[in-house]
């Protein structure tokens, strides 16, 4: 969710760190196929040393997406002032959270669902970072949804999911805006219908 | 939608449209970062009389994406033996056809936004062709929601597009499937909650 910078320059981080944070934000802004030598470059270390600590590109690509899950997660759904609220209140906070981040410059949509599209490859090593990612999204509407009463909690997390990815593209896309509560309030008519009140 | 095939090689195509076939084979199933050595190769077409005929391989994109979009939409909304049906039963019908896609071998979602996730620039001339093909399915929803009697028909279109766009994604990337007709059931749920039935 969040916009992340290139590793600072003031060279404290190690090369490894540096490859996995210029990655992000290059991986990113640009997509999957930036080149190693942009890639290297933004990082300021030689590609040699890329190779002595990654086997490829696109194995730094797996692990700048997976370091940057915990981050992505905390953003979705940390704790907020609602934070003992109804499993309703905290799959709507979600939504929330996916406007606010939508709204920051440089949002591009979900950095996972956008290197599945890319990668075109679900046996891609980073394609399994990215599948994790979803599942453990879907995973929590799933338990939330099952909290919250719902008739059917896989079904509504399944419902839920698109929603969110779909947002998330199309806002990335510059197709709409969800600054409006869009994606909220149609989370909000899918709890209603599965009885999530 | 539709997974295009590239062109025949039997040669009765023309160099032009070798090149917007092949291409539209290529960047649907590779992405749109295939290069013009790949592009000439599968169209049998020199890269010479490409660029005499294109001004950049961007353009090929363009052109391909646009020359897509009668058969894509023919193909979401065609009429079926439910020709003369309800507006809510016409938007359905779109998103069974996305279903019936989503299971054919070859199907990585929507060509449209998975080129505007890709290129990442929404001023690029093929990115303008997509955000094209994206409002006329937004358009088509929103005046059979009006048809339909919805409350709030732009509102019900901006919903319904981000379950088809994420939906189709998610699909393409294997993630779910939507074989057990969960995004006509989600769009459904929108329906009855915006008032058309």
């Amino acid at each position: 969710m969040s916009t992340p910078r290139a590793a600072s320059t003031t060279g404290k981080a190690s090369p490894r760190d540096r490859l996995l944070d210029a990655g992000a934000h290059l991986f990113y802004r640009d997509g999957v196929s930036i080149g190693v030598e942009a890639l290297c470059r933004a990082a300021g270390v030689s590609k040699r040393s890329m190779y002595q600590l990654f086997g490829s590109k696109d194995e730094v690509l797996a692990a700048s997406l997976e370091r940057r899950l915990p981050g992505y997660e905390a953003r979705l759904v940390v704790p907020d002032p609602r934070d003992a609220a109804a499993p309703r209140e905290r799959i709507l906070h979600v939504f929330e959270r996916l406007a606010q981040a939508a709204a920051e410059p440089g949002y591009r949509g979900c950095p996972y669902l956008a290197a599945l599209v890319e990668l075109k490859d679900p046996g891609h090593e980073a394609s399994r970072v990215a599948q994790g990612a979803k599942e453990r999204l879907g995973e929590w509407f799933r338990a939330q949804a099952e909290h919250g009463g719902a008739a059917d909690p896989v079904r509504l997390a399944r419902q839920l999911m698109p929603v969110f990815d779909g947002a998330a593209a199309r806002s990335g896309a510059r197709l709409d805006t969800l600054s409006d509560g869009l994606a909220a309030a149609t989370a909000a008519t899918l709890l209603d219908a599965a009885g999530v009140r």
